[in-house]
């Protein structure tokens, strides 16, 4: 284990960190409020970034695959202990355990909030809270990737822990440019979304938190009511429509960019995501629209609500608790598919369920024909034995912890939906859930140990667990 | 596909319901009821059987993996059609999809039940809905595998079809021996367990029929009130004991007859069996025991259920819908493992569970060092990367079936809790679940669609899945 470069990428993650708190601190300072939890923030993330890099200089710095995970699992934690301060030292959110939880929901994306008046934090900390998912949508260290001379084999093992789906490829042969590439998508887009939603009378402040919290398929509103405060069909069209996007691969973008579109529009898993989005959006109008008296409003909330749990956003115009039982359970079902591979989605990612499902089709198959080579395809190209086992095995894990994490929860004495879909909701990074945990309802009520399992389960489902599981293995420490 | 040899079996299975309905014949009688339904269901299952064998005189008598299959999932399908006839016929349940899902939830050992009332039935029909579970207990191809002159390789494709677990031996070098033992051991087991309830004040009627449910671990009881009716510490102690004794794998019992019982108690299943019914016992009578009055009720009521559901019978003594929230989850957590490997014990069976836990640390392990051979060992011996494959594969067939059994019924508008616990009840074969269909609720109030479903899903269960699914994949029927 190279553990002085270990610690050196903490250090520039740290120096990176305080210099993304400038963000908060401009809008704090915006609104004539009181800067020092950023000021003291930025000064404890700086000096301990510029220690651990002068410290630390390592003799080789090429990096393994493990050390690749167990860098960017360490950095996440890292950035969610440190995340908190700001709200621990305004007095936003006094309990450093709450913080953490919200700060690890907002990188991880999830948006679970253990707030119950969020009208009542000050500008400046709703700020950092939209901002930590516009980090974490893309990862901060694909980020650094992007700015900072690593060697070619150690980004692309960082890379593979942060990007998300079963398999990450680069777009061009060099890895950084990849991240620069990828980056810039991502920064056209929120750009993009914050002036549609400036056009439909958002402020500047709300638009440009809203797009950040799209990015990232996160959630986290400036709104208690979430998106239902603005009560605007414009507004919910756009941030759809944004969400669907953001969900999408970025590599099909990066193939529209270099004019090969026809091959961006082949994606099966494309044309799977929007098969999903029009039936669940039809199905569930068909299901809702006599509570609502007109089957153009029943489509405007299943539209929206599909979106928003889909992509795993979370965002909410309806309490779709009080919905049937077949939107519910559907609802449900998309929370665990989520965004495309290499969207900022979160879920299972819908080309691992596609070649989950696919997969054990092939080996029911093999049970008729034991001779045949039953072979799994996807985009007309076959997928190896060893994607595929990768993605049993991540099901597995990421079932086994889903239902780990609902026994924890029930330690607190609620209700099955509750600790199952809030489980999940974390695993997923969604936000909201059924039952006590549905739009309406918050985080809150949850006893301290269950937040701090809920927020390393939020963080393993943002970084596909590995790079968090890692870090619990003791073999992992032994030297090499 | 040796379609001819399929119908002969078919033939045989019929023939031999025919038979196992004199055991309810026997029962209306004395009791001096009206035994028509009875007599008729034999004429045609007679009727029927021997005009298949006599028809189809195959001219090849092998068997293939597939055929095996399929003839397993045909034969369970036509007994749960023609089983449900006497239940029709006598008015006992008039509904005839009721009364196939009542034949199948037998049959699968499910227990689950659309009766309201269960004391109104006839004492013949509670009698064959006793009896159901018995024979799907060990499975009815087994028994014809035992009795019948079939060659070694097709008996060896029905045992694997129909003796639950991820690898299936053969005790003895003779498939039909082994299925003679097995049978045996079967029936000793009732016979004690029969003797015992005798001794502890039941009715003839009552201790067999309570045998019966228990030896399949299926659930199903005389009484509305299931155990908690005979309100007798003796009694629930006997049927606990005796559900752990089902719950274990037969091939156990084998070792011990033959003076091999060092090597039996050296199974790790086992010990990781008792470990899960002690910590869950324990754990729940420390979360409940203040709602009895007393620690000593609390660890009662704590143990006959952990027994109850962890061996998936679904006998009640107490409404644990009403526990608080941790003994819920911890039940729904039990309800997935199910019994061990070769037990007549449902769910995911604890050896499948252990190797899908061990498999996963092991891919975990191999991302750290991806030169290193990781190995996953059960009961010191390797375990075959295609034996963890199976497993992975198993997983996903049971938790994409679970989810969209639990989507199809949400269509009823039900809540969550309902639809999933309902499905992963029908799934598990355990009889009840959580809030609608708990201990005190039954399966009547959902509609004739979802009522087929579950009726299928308690069959894939049973039978894990291949057998079931076999039969809806076209390329089954295909002429070899």
């Amino acid at each position: 284990m190279n553990l002085k470069m270990i610690a050196r990428i903490q250090g520039y993650v740290l120096l990176c960190l305080a210099a993304l708190l400038t963000l908060p601190l401009l809008a704090g300072l915006c609104f004539h409020e009181n800067v020092s939890c950023f000021l003291i923030t930025m000064g404890v993330a700086a000096a301990l970034g510029t220690a651990l890099v002068l410290c630390f200089r390592p003799a080789a710095t090429d990096l393994y695959a493990k050390e690749g995970f167990a860098s960017v699992g360490l950095a996440w934690i890292l950035m969610s202990l440190l995340g908190a301060l700001p709200f621990v030292l305004s007095g936003d959110i006094p309990n450093y355990i709450d913080a953490v939880f919200e700060t690890a929901s907002g990188l991880s994306t999830t948006g679970a909030s253990i707030l119950k008046d969020v009208e009542s934090l000050s500008r400046g900390g709703l700020f950092w809270r939209s901002t930590t998912h516009w980090i974490g949508g893309m990862g901060v260290l694909v980020f650094l990737m992007a700015v900072l001379p690593l060697g070619e084999g150690r980004a692309m093992h960082i890379m593979r822990a942060e990007v998300p789906g079963p398999t990450v490829g680069k777009l061009v042969p060099r890895a950084r440019k990849t991240a620069v590439i990828l980056y810039l998508i991502y920064l056209g887009l929120t750009v993009s979304e914050t002036i549609f939603l400036l056009c439909g009378g958002m402020s500047f402040y709300d638009a440009l938190l809203h797009a950040f919290a799209s990015a990232g398929t996160g959630g986290f509103s400036t709104r208690g009511a979430s998106i239902a405060a603005f009560d605007s069909l414009y507004i919910e069209m756009v941030i759809s429509v944004f969400l669907i996007l953001f969900g999408i691969n970025f590599n099909l973008y990066f193939l529209i960019l270099i004019g090969r579109a026809k091959d961006a529009f082949k994606s099966e898993e494309l044309h799977v995501y929007f098969g999903i989005l029009v039936f669940a959006t039809l199905t569930i109008a068909a299901n809702i629209w006599r509570i609502y008296g007109s089957f153009g409003t029943g489509l405007r909330h299943a539209f929206f609500n599909t979106c928003s749990l889909l992509t795993t956003a979370g965002f909410g115009t309806e309490d779709f608790t009080r919905w049937p039982g077949y939107s519910q359970g559907l609802l449900v079902t998309l929370m665990f598919i989520g965004g495309c591979a290499g969207s900022t989605g979160g879920g299972l990612k819908l080309s691992r369920v596609m070649l989950l499902v696919k997969t054990a089709i092939a080996d029911l198959r093999r049970m008729i024909r034991p001779r045949s080579v039953t072979r799994v395809q996807l985009d007309g190209r076959r997928v190896s034995r060893e994607t595929t086992d990768a993605v049993y095995s991540y099901f597995a894990l990421y079932m086994l912890l889903l239902l780990g994490c609902t026994l924890i929860l029930s330690l607190d004495g609620y209700d099955f939906a509750t600790n199952f879909t809030a489980s999940l909701s974390c695993m997923s990074n969604i936000g909201p859930g059924l039952s006590l945990v549905g739009p309406s309802g918050n985080y809150s009520i949850f006893s301290p140990l269950s937040k701090v399992v809920m927020t390393v389960i939020m963080l393993c489902g943002r970084l596909e667990i590995y790079a968090m599981l890692i870090l619990f293995i003791p073999s992992t420490w032994k030297k090499r």
